[in-house]
């Protein structure tokens, strides 16, 4: 079993929307969806843009999908593609050490072989290589080009397209909303005669071989497509072309090679093998592939989405995933992409300044749903109600406040593993304050006692909107007064820098409400030893998930809310105060995590990717090694085998899943390997369940790069850069 | 046309049910539904019973319904009922001013007619006549008899029959869930020869009366039906029993003139009437009729149910109705049933102080639907979904707050109207400063300001659940805790009282905290004039009544809370604004509530028979004669004609509507007339519409009785008593 590649055989269409996740390449800059060459929109194929969004009317905002590559052969008059023509056989793989798409289709009159890479090494080049071995005498026509019939949730989104043949083809569009320039040149190299027509129509941009080929005979071409938009350069189209020109030049072999040795590049710092279980080997392969091919490397400012680069769910914005899930594995491995999802909030705090005033509040309240700038993607109304087809009042962007200290969290994270103060200097400490400062608007004292609330909030369970005091909220938001206050002991050598933020925030006054706030804000509250995940949560109807789960009266029903069956019982839909467990570790002993986690696991529907890891990961710390095993192989699994719910009623919101793909990281290092900070010093306490015979996980601490390989005996860690 | 009678002709079942309400007679300790004497279940028939609840099982707690009279004729074997014959002729009516129930069916082979009476001079008795015309020789069997087949909504509630046949019939039976005995005898008084028998079966309990009668005959007896409980009585039965004989020796014609006695008695106190139009003129004497049928005039302690003596809608509960549209009518006309309505909330103190603690206030917060002993008979789940028949969260119960602030308005206006301050003395006091206690802990300071807010509330438009600073409620709460302020100058006189008060409430710390809340809780906003009724309301979506109507897409559909069509939009239920306006008239110009009138009126659904009065008061405020008078004719003719909305689903909510009939009052007293106190006289400043010639009414004030007269020139006011 190769342990780094996967490999579909056979051709199910029911599959196709699944493989475009699956076997999805991506860079940082753009994702590939892994469908086929001559896919048509209904198979949503895609090169989806980071960070570049549109909004068409008042549909929900997204990001921008560009032209796709294309590519069709028709032999003798037959089209064979998988759209008109019955395969005798085919297959779909992808190597997940290099990023490497390759499809194999033999339609008996000839076989269609395609490898592709969006390369690591140049973000916006795609390359691609076609080969076709004929079996059959014939004319053959061979179309190439770029697809402007681009599949969008809520597009379309360019307009103008202006498409221009030749060589290299170019097909240049611009967003609706902010008349963004998106452009997509192409370039063609192939080692046989034909006669080189173009085709511009609705569907976009063709070039058109046709030439003479015999039985036996082998053609192969290659095609480098460059992509760029006004965001990232002054003259996309120029440059487009120049580097299909140059990627050309170089040829397929080099790009291969050049994309193949920057994937080899990031092994060396991240590369995390466990034996003893191939198929977990290669799902925590695999989760790590994806996680790094959506890693901003480009820029040193942008952030990951929730569905990563796989397409237009969840508006492609960046949720608490990131800080929370995915930016765990960056921070220990490679600390400039942890610093760029952290320059992405440092950059959008005007936006989440913006959110908390347009609510009323101080300081920075971050986007549920963040967009470029931290413009806010959510809508209040989230969810379309399967009985009236009327969209649902939800709270997600008002009252899930936690997002703010998320971030925080994530930053004191990134100066203890780094111990690079550098960025909490330019602009870090700013976010701190102004997060302290939001939560210091928002909280509440109740009139005539001392005790300080959050009420009216939604913790991590989404299922139970407007509740007071959810226990993982408060924590965080202590969290973040404490490090506000923090700020003060940590810069005590840089006075001039403080006086001169503290000034420029007029906060002054506000150092002696988070004294108060950190001393009075609600702590978690107890009922036989079970932390209560929000004042009266225990008062909820009890009863089991299969018992609401039968009350659903249409599959696609939404479970949340007062009207959802979730809502008015104690079933949640992710780690709440398990999360809480696993993020504050010191807060509880582990007889407390034990009595939490047993009840409250069965009360989970793991109704989201975010859920699964948190419950791994505590049960490592418990010792429930076979449920934290379970958990795991569902947590690194999801995009290779089930790929998650694909469809909520009509919407889709299938894609890759970042947040478990770092989960399974985390599982993997902070769950089985156990790595701790002691002492300013890595160490490890292993709970390595049964199935493992060793892990071996590489870590980037202070500077230095460590190798750990853990087995049921022991572990050693060793300095290797 | 008779100024005081309702009469019906034609026979439809549809309008059996409405006509079950319509022809209600009642007395305050029961009141029996129109129905005609051969009724069955499913024509809702009932005597229902003041102030006894009983709770089968998990379903919802309502008040009790004893047997009922039935009366059936059959002649020559064929059944002369309306569940059975065809009638040339029917008729129902109602008299008024006496309360007189008639009813008249000619079957062609015998002519019915019976009367009945629900005595106002004694509580326990009804008093029935009925008398036969026959039109053919034959045989006659006259059924007459105590039906246990009762009609309930969430029954059965009597258990353990008990039937005793003889002179006087006797029924017994035991509520379930307090074993509550129920007690009711039956006497019959003929005048003409008959085999009497008896029959008792799973139906009830009866006497059959078979005689021979000849054409021109006329044959007619009289029933003496005696009901007790064992909540009133130590021996029911014997009571039962002795008072239907005295009532059968003296007599149909004695207990007819008894009761007609009583009611006038009422009238010299409390007659309203008004000249010019004759609709009107009867509905206003109807609204008077039906309103001091419900009022408790047998205990000093018993308030007043949302649907009167009807039925058992809305579970027989008390609401704010009684304070706030009941209240206005008794204080000013008959100020010991105003004092009965503030004593029972004084009593039921204890109620409220037990689910304020149950929530985690403090002091004393009153039931939203009170039962006895201020038992909450609301339900964390009051309204079924249409689509999923699931019941749906609803937040009536536990954030609907104002109920507290309600009752001591009402106590308010009993001190200042009838200068008794002994209420106060007797527990009104202790009410008013636990009511203002409860808000102490209900209240909530944002922590880096000193505004105090109320947070997640209802206010009386329940279509918006759990928002932020209802302005009515934030006022109505000032009010009470202004109350209990006050209550140290108001008893500066006694201050032994005052100081065991203080003592016995551990009561010090909590004035300084009163004090603050006056001072800083929120008062209302204001845009472009308009007072908003709570927190970011003109921010919600801002659409026509027509408009959300039309989103409907059942027509059963709940309109309120984040999943009704009403919810996201400002689209309200009720008058919310406008009844703090008539309210706290001093609060707000003559332009300001023409500005909020304006804005409300047309965003109002009038979904709730509280809604039309208030925007009739105000709408004299500030001239609107034509829009007062529609909305008073809508008020006042509500029972006679519409009967309201009688179907939530399959939920039966049909009934009377005292609040309206109370409203329908006080638009013709206070609004119309204009009633006012100035410098502690009573004075008016009329707007009559030009419909009405001229407004008579009474008002008892400070011990005096006065009648006042309102032409279209001007006013007089006599002192009478």
């Amino acid at each position: 079993m190769n342990l780094w590649s996967l490999k579909q055989n056979g051709y199910d269409p029911k599959e196709t929307i699944k493989n475009g996740n699956r076997f999805l390449i991506a860079n940082g800059y753009m994702g590939v969806r892994g469908t086929v060459e001559e896919a048509e929109p209904v198979d949503l194929p895609a090169i989806n843009l980071a960070g570049v969004y549109d909004q068409n009317g008042d549909k929900w905002r997204e990001p921008v999908n560009a032209p796709y590559v294309f590519i069709k052969l028709i032999l003798n008059g037959r089209e064979l593609s998988l759209k008109a023509a019955e395969p005798l056989s085919h297959s779909l793989s992808i190597c997940y050490r290099h990023g490497v798409f390759e499809r194999k289709t033999d339609f008996g009159a000839a076989k269609i072989g395609t490898k592709r890479i969006a390369s690591l090494a140049d973000p916006h080049l795609i390359a691609s290589q076609v080969s076709v071995s004929f079996a059959e005498d014939g004319e053959a026509v061979l179309i190439m080009g770029l697809c402007t019939d681009i599949w969008d949730i809520n597009g379309p989104h360019l307009f103008d397209f202006h498409c221009k043949e030749g060589e290299p083809l170019l097909c240049e569009a611009v967003t609706g909303e902010k008349q963004i320039p998106v452009c997509v040149a192409q370039a063609v190299k192939y080692d046989f005669d034909a006669v080189e027509t173009f085709r511009t129509n609705g569907k976009g941009i063709f070039r058109v071989l046709r030439f003479h080929t015999e039985k036996g005979d082998v053609r192969t071409g290659s095609l480098f497509t460059a992509v760029y938009t006004g965001q990232d350069d002054p003259s996309p189209s120029r440059s487009a072309e120049l580097l299909c020109e140059r990627a050309k030049r170089q040829g397929w072999g080099s790009c291969f090679h050049k994309n193949a040795e920057a994937w080899e590049n990031i092994w060396k710092t991240c590369e995390t093998d466990l034996e003893g279980d191939e198929k977990a080997a290669l799902s925590l392969h695999a989760s790590q592939y994806y996680l790094n091919s959506i890693a901003p490397r480009h820029r040193g400012n942008l952030s990951i989405a929730a569905r990563g680069l796989s397409g237009q769910t969840y508006k492609g914005a960046v949720f608490w995933d990131t800080e929370i899930f995915l930016f765990p594995m960056f921070v220990r491995t490679q600390p400039e992409i942890a610093r760029s999802l952290l320059r992405y909030r440092i950059e959008t705090l005007p936006g989440a300044r913006k959110k908390a005033a347009e609510y009323g509040y101080r300081g920075a309240f971050y986007a549920w749903e963040s967009q470029e700038g931290g413009r806010e993607g959510c809508t209040d109304f989230n969810v379309v109600d399967v009985f009236t087809h009327r969209p649902v009042r939800t709270y997600f962007r008002d009252k899930q406040i936690h997002i703010s200290a998320d971030i925080v969290y994530a930053m004191q994270q990134y100066c203890n593993i780094t111990g690079d103060r550098s960025l909490l200097l330019d602009g870090g400490a700013e976010v701190i304050l102004e997060c302290a400062r939001f939560y210091l608007s928002r909280m509440s004292r109740q009139f005539d006692r001392d005790t300080v609330d959050l009420v009216d909030v939604i913790g991590p369970d989404e299922y139970h909107e407007r509740v007071t005091n959810n226990a993982f909220t408060n924590r965080m938001v202590k969290f973040c007064l404490t490090s506000a206050l923090n700020l003060r002991e940590q810069f005590a050598d840089e006075p001039v820098f403080l006086k001169s933020l503290i000034q420029k925030l007029d906060y002054e006054k506000d150092w002696e409400l988070i004294r108060d706030a950190v001393k009075n804000l609600r702590g978690p509250k107890e009922r036989d030893g079970v932390t209560e995940q929000f004042d009266g949560y225990f008062s909820l109807e009890d009863c089991t998930l299969e018992e609401v789960r039968s009350r659903l009266c249409d599959p696609r029903e939404y479970w949340g809310g007062d009207h959802g069956v979730a809502g008015p019982t104690q079933i949640i839909k992710q780690a709440d105060v398990i999360a809480l467990m696993e993020l504050f570790p010191e807060d509880f002993t582990d007889e407390q995590v034990a009595a939490s986690w047993n009840y409250y696991e069965s009360r989970t529907e793991h109704g989201s990717s975010l859920s699964a890891c948190m419950y791994a990961l505590t049960a490592c710390r418990i010792g429930k090694m076979e449920k934290a095993w379970e958990l795991f192989q569902k947590t690194a699994e999801i995009d290779l085998i089930s790929g998650g719910k694909q469809w909520a009623g009509e919407i889709y919101i299938g894609g890759t899943h970042p947040a478990s793909n770092g989960g399974a990281w985390m599982i993997a290092v902070l769950g089985f390997a156990g790595l701790q900070i002691k002492n300013e010093e890595l160490t490890l306490s292993p709970r390595l369940p049964k199935q493992i015979r060793n892990i071996r996980f590489r870590i980037r601490y202070r500077g230095s790069l460590y190798l750990f390989t853990v087995t049921q005996e022991g572990w050693k860690k060793e300095t290797i850069g």
